[in-house]
C-alpha cells in the first residue's frame, strides 16, 4: 500500500511509538498490548487465555506483566476493545497490582464490573464508560473508540494517536451490515482516520485463512425462524456461547414468534443475559422467560431452554444435560438439540461426545449451518486495509498461521514485505518517521493461575503432575535406628495411580521384601546418609518396577529415624 | 428396500444367526463382531482403541473377550478385513489367550504378523492368507473374501454365509475407480451376492454424514505433482499415515518425476513400507530412496522426506521435527512441508500446534486439499446399498452420529425403520426367517493397557491419576510412641504436582505445625487407632490447604509406631 496520501497533521517527526505485545501472539488468548510513547504508556486488553493441555490443574492463564510493573509509572490506562474473557479476563489479577484508570464501553465495563464484584475489586479500580466516537486523553495519546460487530455486542476498535502517528487496531471485529443490535461497524470513521494517514494497522487475523465475507449474524436469526417451523412438535434447546447476546436474542425472538417460553441456562449465560438486559442490549418480550421450575407447566413443545456448553465444556449445562447429570432437565426423544456455535480448536472430541451422547438419549441434533462466525475473513480484512491504508501491517488476534495468512493479505495488498510485522509477545517494535523495526525484547510469560495460587505452579509442578498423571506414584516410608543400624517395623508401601493396590498383592508382597533386604543392606553395609538411603530405595524399587509393569511411577521414599 | 426378489438358495428357515458386536460401537476403534450360528462362532476383526482423554497414562485399550472365551471351543476363526490397529490391534492380546485359526488378505497378514514377532507370538498363531474371491469355510460359515479399496492396500469386505443367510460386512472401504495399487472394489461380486439374496449389510458409517462422492486416491498423485511443480527451489517433506502405501508411493511417484531422492522417516512408516516393498505392494524405482545420513549429500531442492506425524503425535518424526528435537533434520526457511492428511477428531489442536511451530521456522506448510478420505461418502453407501440390497441394515464403524447418519441413509432407500439396526456394543442380534430382533446383551467392556499391565488399570487408578494430575499429592509420615503417646521426631511433609516446595516455605512450615498440633491433641486425648490418627490428619490438612490454596491435593498420611 504504497498509496499512503496523506499525512497525520500532528505527526512529529522526531517522535517514536513503541508498540509491546505482552501476550497473545504465540496463542489464541491473553491479549494484552503495550503502547508507549515518551513518559506515557497505554495498555489494550487484558486478557486471559485458557490452559493448554499440558498444563494439568491450571484453570487459567495471565500475562506476566512485570515490564509494567517497572514503568508503573508511565502507565496511563488501560483500554479495554470488548468483553470476551480473551481480552478481559486478567483485569482482576493484573489491576490489582497496577494501578491506572481503565476504559471500555458498556457492556464490556457491565461484564468486567461483574468479574471485580466477584473478586472484591470492584473499589479499587477507576472505571470510565466510553460511547463510540469518544476520544479519551491521557499522557501523550488521543485514543478514539470506534464501533466494530463482534459475536458480543458493544465490540470496538481503537484509534490511537501519539506523535509518531495513529495505529489503528481493530480488536476482535466483523463486517455486519446488519447487526442484531445497534449499528453496522462505523466504516466511515476508518475511511476518514485513514485519510488523515495511519501509521500501522493492528486487524484481527481469527479468519484470515477464510476466504470470502463473514455473513451476518441476522442469517443466523433466519435459520432459527425455519428450524422452529420445522420442529413444532419437539422441545427445542439451543446451544451458544454465553456471551453472545445477539444469538440469544435471536432465538428469544423466534421462541415468541412461535409462541414458545424460554428457559435460559448456566450460570454464565444468566449472569450476561441479565448485565445486558439492565444495559438494554437485550429486549426480552414480557411473559417470554420462564423459569426452570416452570418448565413443568407447560408443553414441552412449547418450550425453548437457552444453555451454556457448546463447546463441550465438561461442567457447562448441556454436558450434564447429555450424560443425564442435570437435575432439571431430561432428554429424550422429544427434544431437538441446535448447537448454535462452532468447535474452537481443541474441543471438536469434547462437543463430538456430546453430540453421541444427546443422540443415544434419542434426541434430534443439529450442529451444522446453525452460526456465523464474529472475526472478519479475508474479503473483510482486505476492505479494512483499504479503508485504512496503513504504512505498516502488524497482524493480531490469532494462532501464528493465521498472523502470516493475514501478512500474505497485505502483502497482496501492496504493503511492502518490509512493512508487514508478525511481531512475538514481547517485541518492541519502535516505529518513527525514519521507518520501523523490532528493536529488543521485554520479558513476557505465561503467569499459572490455580484455585488461590498465582504463579506457583510452574514447570517443575506441571512436570510432576504429568509425570504422576501417566504412571501415579509409589510411596515407601520405614523406620530405621542410625545408631544400631536396625530397620524398626515393617515398612509401610502405598500407591496412587499406579496398581489397584487391592489386587496387586504379589507385586507390593514382592516391593516389601525388596525394599526390607535392599535397606538392611544398606544398613549393615554402615550407610546413614538419609539421602543415600532414599537414593538406593529409588532406583532399586524404580528399576525393579519397571521390570515387572514397564510403567515408571513417580518413588517417594521416606527414612525415619526413631532416634531423632 | 422392499425390492429383495431372491432367496438364498442355502437359506435354512429354522435357522438362527446371532450378531454380536463385542465393541467399536460407541467409538471409533475397537472392532471386532462375533457370528454365532449353531455350535460355531466366527470374529470379525480384532481391534484395539486409542486411550481416550481420560484414560491417563493408558497406552491402548482393547475389548473384554470374556463371553468368547466361555464360548472358546465354539470360535472357529478371525477374519481380519484389513491392516489397520482399530481392525488388528488387539490381536496379540486376544488370540494369545484364544487359539483359533486367522485368515486375513496378504498385507494385512504382513503388518499381523510384524506385530505378533514383537508380541514373540509368531509361532503361537494358526495364519492364513487369503486371496480375493475365497471363500473359508469354517464350522457352519462360509466366508468371501471380496476387494475393496481403502486407505491402506488390500482390504477387504466380507459375505458371511450362515444357514440362516449371508451378511455382507464391507470393512472400512472407499469406492476407487481409479486406485493406485491393485484393481477397483469387486462391484460385480456385491451385485452378484445381493442378487441371490443377502439378509444384512453391515456397512462402514465414517462418512455417512458427507454428502456426495470419496475421490480416488490418485487425485492426490495430481496435486502432488503440481505442488512438486510449484516448490521446485526448496526441500519438501510430505507427511502422512504410516499405513497408507498408496500415498507414499504416489509421493515417491512425484520424486521420481522431478529427480527428487527420498527419505522415509519415522518407525511405522519404515516397518510398513518394508513390508509393503516385500510383498510387492509398492513399487520404488531403483537409486529413489536414500538413508537419512546420505540427505546432506544432496542439495535440498533435490530430496523428500516423507515422514509419520501428520496427526500431531508428541513423539512422532513430524513434530520432533517442529521443535527442533529431531536430531538429523532441521527445518528452515527452505522447507515445503505438506501435510497430506485429515484430522482425526481430538487431534485438530496438536495438529495446529505443529503447523504454527514448523511456520515459525519459517517453512512453508500447506494443509488443504492434498488428502482424500479412505471411507465411503452418502453416494458411495448408497452404491453399496443398492448393489446388496439387504433385507436389514446394520450400520458399522463409526462414532453413534454416523450410525444414526447411515440410518437415516437406508431408511431413504426404502429399508424400513423396524430392519435397520443400530446396535450397541454386547447387544446379540438375532436374525432368522420370521425376523430380528435384538435379544439379550453379552458382557462387553474395554480392558487398558498400561505398559505390561493388561486390566489392572481400572476406575480406580484413573481417578486418582486424574486427581493427580489436576491437584497433586502431598505425603506426611509422622513417628509416634503408642505407650506414651508421644509424637517421636519432626514429621515429614512432601509433595508433588502441589506447589513448588522451595518456594513455599511459610505453607510447609504451617502445615507442619497443624500437623505437630492436630496429631499431639489426639494422642494426648488417648487416640491410638492408626485409621483415626489418618483421619484426622487427612480432614485437617485437606481443610487446611483448601483455605490457603483452593486446591485438594490426594493427602497421604503415615504413622508409624516406634513400638511396632
Amino acid at each position: 500500500m504504497s498509496r499512503k496520501k496523506h499525512h497525520n497533521a500532528e505527526q512529529d517527526d522526531r517522535a517514536k511509538l513503541q508498540i509491546i505485545p505482552l501476550g497473545g501472539l504465540e496463542q489464541i488468548g491473553m491479549n494484552i498490548t503495550a503502547f508507549c510513547s515518551g513518559d506515557s504508556i497505554i495498555v489494550v486488553d487484558v486478557g486471559m487465555a485458557f490452559p493448554t493441555d499440558d498444563m494439568l490443574g491450571v484453570d487459567l492463564v495471565i500475562p506476566d506483566i512485570s515490564w509494567l510493573l517497572e514503568n508503573e509509572e508511565k502507565v496511563k490506562g488501560f483500554f479495554i476493545t470488548h468483553g470476551h474473557e480473551d481480552h478481559i479476563g486478567a483485569i482482576p489479577y493484573i489491576l490489582n497490582q497496577l494501578k491506572a484508570p481503565l476504559y471500555a464501553t458498556r457492556l464490556t465495563m457491565g461484564i468486567i464490573e461483574h468479574k471485580l464484584e466477584e473478586h472484591h475489586l470492584l473499589d479499587d479500580v477507576d472505571r470510565h464508560v466510553v460511547q463510540f466516537g469518544d476520544v479519551i486523553e491521557v499522557g501523550e495519546f488521543q485514543v478514539e473508540y470506534i464501533r466494530t460487530n463482534h459475536s458480543i455486542v458493544d465490540a470496538a476498535a481503537l484509534a490511537i494517536t501519539s506523535p509518531a502517528g495513529t495505529v489503528v487496531h481493530t480488536g476482535d471485529f466483523k463486517v455486519d451490515y446488519t447487526p442484531v443490535y445497534g449499528d453496522p461497524i462505523d466504516l466511515q470513521r476508518f475511511a476518514e482516520i485513514g485519510r488523515q494517514g495511519v501509521l500501522a494497522l493492528m486487524c484481527d487475523s481469527t479468519n484470515a485463512e477464510r476466504p470470502g465475507y463473514t455473513a451476518s449474524e441476522k442469517t443466523v436469526g433466519r435459520t432459527f425462524d425455519q428450524l422452529f417451523q420445522e420442529h413444532v412438535d419437539t422441545r427445542i434447546i439451543v446451544a451458544t456461547f454465553a456471551s453472545n447476546v445477539d444469538r440469544v436474542q435471536q432465538v428469544i425472538n423466534s421462541a415468541a414468534k412461535f409462541g414458545r417460553k424460554v428457559v435460559i441456562e448456566g450460570r454464565s449465560m444468566v449472569t450476561i443475559i441479565d448485565i445486558a438486559q439492565q444495559l438494554g442490549c437485550i429486549k426480552i418480550p414480557e411473559n417470554t422467560i420462564i423459569d426452570i421450575e416452570q418448565l413443568k407447566n407447560y408443553p414441552e413443545n412449547k418450550t425453548v431452554i437457552i444453555t451454556t456448553g457448546s463447546q463441550g465444556e465438561n461442567m457447562a449445562a448441556l454436558s450434564r444435560m447429555s450424560t443425564g447429570q442435570h437435575k432439571k432437565i431430561t432428554i429424550g426423544p422429544n427434544d431437538t438439540v441446535i448447537l448454535s456455535s462452532h468447535p474452537i480448536p481443541g474441543n471438536e472430541k469434547a462437543i463430538t461426545n456430546v453430540i453421541n451422547d444427546l443422540l443415544l438419549k434419542g434426541a434430534d441434533v443439529i450442529s451444522q449451518d446453525v452460526h456465523v462466525s464474529g472475526h472478519a475473513c479475508q474479503e473483510d480484512i482486505k476492505l479494512i486495509y483499504t479503508l485504512v491504508q496503513p504504512q505498516y501491517a502488524i497482524p493480531v488476534h490469532g494462532e501464528y498461521k493465521h498472523l502470516i495468512a493475514q501478512g500474505k493479505i497485505a502483502r497482496d495488498l501492496g504493503i511492502p514485505k518490509k512493512n508487514v510485522f508478525i511481531l512475538r509477545s514481547g517485541d518492541i517494535l519502535e516505529l518513527n518517521a525514519r521507518g520501523a523495526a523490532v528493536n529488543g525484547k521485554v520479558p513476557v510469560g505465561a503467569i499459572l493461575v490455580d484455585g488461590k495460587g498465582v504463579g506457583d505452579v510452574g514447570n517443575a509442578v506441571l512436570r510432576d503432575r504429568q509425570h504422576l498423571s501417566e504412571d501415579g506414584i509409589v510411596i515407601v516410608a520405614a523406620m530405621v535406628d542410625k545408631e544400631t543400624g536396625d530397620l524398626i517395623g515393617a515398612p509401610s508401601i502405598q500407591s496412587r495411580g499406579f496398581v489397584y493396590m487391592r489386587e496387586a498383592d504379589e507385586l507390593i508382597e514382592d516391593c516389601m521384601d525388596l525394599v526390607v533386604e535392599e535397606l538392611s543392606h544398606a544398613l549393615e553395609k554402615g550407610t546413614r546418609d538419609n539421602n543415600k538411603l532414599k537414593g538406593i530405595l529409588r532406583d532399586e524399587l524404580g528399576n525393579f518396577l519397571w521390570r515387572r509393569t514397564e510403567r515408571r511411577p513417580i518413588i517417594i521414599p521416606i527414612i525415619m529415624d526413631v532416634r531423632a
